[in-house]
């Protein structure tokens, strides 16, 4: 077999890995934790489901792609949770690390295009970009919602938070940014939401 | 809320069930059985990343939409094993009644969007459709080989049912049944597949 594809299926083997990165939301119906491949499939639908409302015109390939590629650094880094202030410090040492590793599994202009895509991501500027953070922030939403609040609750997350961290929402969607305002406030009014 | 949105929304919550639909291939390290979410996930990431090697030129964008919704059926359906000959006489009616239950929940020209590329997989007859099929059958035989043939071994699989169902690979990429090759004659040295 040929280098090139040896690495690219060596690639592929790796990458399974993420399948036993659990994330702290909930599945729907009150199930296990959902880990990071599940998510991120789901992110990928949503996004080409919801583009229409994406602020700015999207190359839905790339938006799909980078659904899909955005936590597979957790691989070596692990989930670290939203509202988790002590883990986010350290979150980007641990996630560029995981970066050079993994993406060097790959052919050189493979691993050049994997990361350009994750450093893109990260910094939140493209239009791609911007809508694959709604999205991010929207599936985990949608879900803890459809549980009353079960993550928050467990959590003891306030409005505060989810605010602070839903709010850059609107700067991919103004639209999902309503609808995610509007879910809020319904779980404040519920009691599955602190002031 | 909008009806058009709340209908997208709802269909994005049903869904997540697919994440809860269990396969007879297991993950990686000898892990648990992997389910619908995580194998679309991994197959939209390898379809991507091994695109260089379809047969024909391809649309990328509807390539990994395909491998992220051709499993949604099996929420009603359940997963038919490659090789559980009574199950497959039954698998599309399973899934045509599946087909039209979930996608009527979107918005009637996503409904008739999603039910179209649905519809082209299973036909087999598109550049796009042949080459997803390929990366259903790849991404399997990676993981099992990974586990030194551990998935034919419990279900008695012989190579001669390997063939039948990894031969259509060829379809949609010539090279990547050449490794599917390699891979199945070396299982059957190390005597993980019967003759």
């Amino acid at each position: 077999m040929e280098e090139r594809l040896k690495s690219q299926l060596a690639f592929a083997l790796e990458i399974d890995k993420v399948k036993n990165i659990f994330r702290q939301t909930h599945l729907s119906s009150h199930g296990r934790n959902e880990n990071d491949a599940e998510h991120s499939w789901h992110m990928a639908v949503m996004a080409y489901l919801l583009r229409e409302y994406a602020n700015e015109e999207v190359d839905i390939a790339k938006v799909m792609l980078m659904c899909l590629l955005h936590d597979i650094v957790e691989i070596d880094a692990g989930d670290t949770y939203a509202y988790d202030e002590e883990g986010l410090k350290t979150q980007k040492a641990r996630e560029d690390a995981a970066k050079e590793r993994i993406f060097s599994i790959l052919p050189e202009e493979q691993k050049v295009e994997f990361t350009a895509l994750f450093d893109e991501f990260e910094a939140y500027e493209t239009a791609e970009s911007k809508f694959v953070h709604a999205i991010d922030n929207l599936q985990p939403l949608l879900l803890n919602d459809s549980n009353n609040g079960g993550d928050w609750l467990e959590h003891q997350v306030t409005a505060g938070q989810v605010y602070k961290r839903q709010g850059k929402t609107k700067l991919g969607s103004e639209k999902l940014f309503e609808i995610t305002d509007e879910i809020i406030r319904k779980n404040i009014e519920k009691g599955n939401l602190r002031e």
